[in-house]
């Protein structure tokens, strides 16, 4: 099956999750698609300015690749620069957040699986 | 925890499964990070002539959601174009391939996760 990127749903959060701005969210998987072993594989996209705030994934993974663009990702209390073709990953119960700090857009394709 | 690009580990697969030319293999997560839900989220890199011969995945689903470049997903018998932004899914215990037609290199990430 072939889902074309203008058939995919799309979500706006606003100041997401204690962040700022707008983040946009491409999904490209749907729920059922997962065979039940997780629930995100979707395109974020942040304008330069725009972060998506701290919060914990109880029971689940996180992997941010990151596909344009460059900014900070935060986890343990630590800001660390994230680019293009680099990889932010979280395990289960840990925490993390992200802010665009570049001119460009920052694009990465978050992946979430469960315990 | 951050992975550089330069720290990931890469593969070369040569006529991969019947197909043609190179296709490189940048492994965005390595095994224990799936939690047993998954064993590939790689980025495949295909130049322009190159492709993955038709196969099929037993037990599990494969997604490839194209980054860069355009090309020809085939599934049941059929190749569809497919270019930056689109996915092509597969579910458990279906075929695809894919070539790349274009002029540049076709770029897409590929997710396999168990039934």
């Amino acid at each position: 099956m072939i889902r074309k990127a203008n058939e995919m749903r799309v979500d706006t959060k606003n100041d997401w999750l204690g962040g700022k701005g707008d983040v946009g969210l491409v999904h490209i998987m749907e729920r059922e698609e997962f065979l039940g072993k997780g629930r995100l594989f979707a395109l974020n996209i942040l304008k330069p300015g725009s972060s998506i705030g701290m919060h914990t994934h109880k029971g689940e993974m996180e992997a941010y690749y990151v596909v344009k663009g460059e900014g900070l990702f935060e986890e343990k209390g630590e800001k660390k620069p994230i680019k293009a073709g680099d990889l932010g990953y979280i395990g289960v119960g840990q925490s993390h957040a992200i802010e665009n700090t570049g001119n460009t857009d920052l694009e990465f394709i978050a992946l979430i699986l469960f315990e």
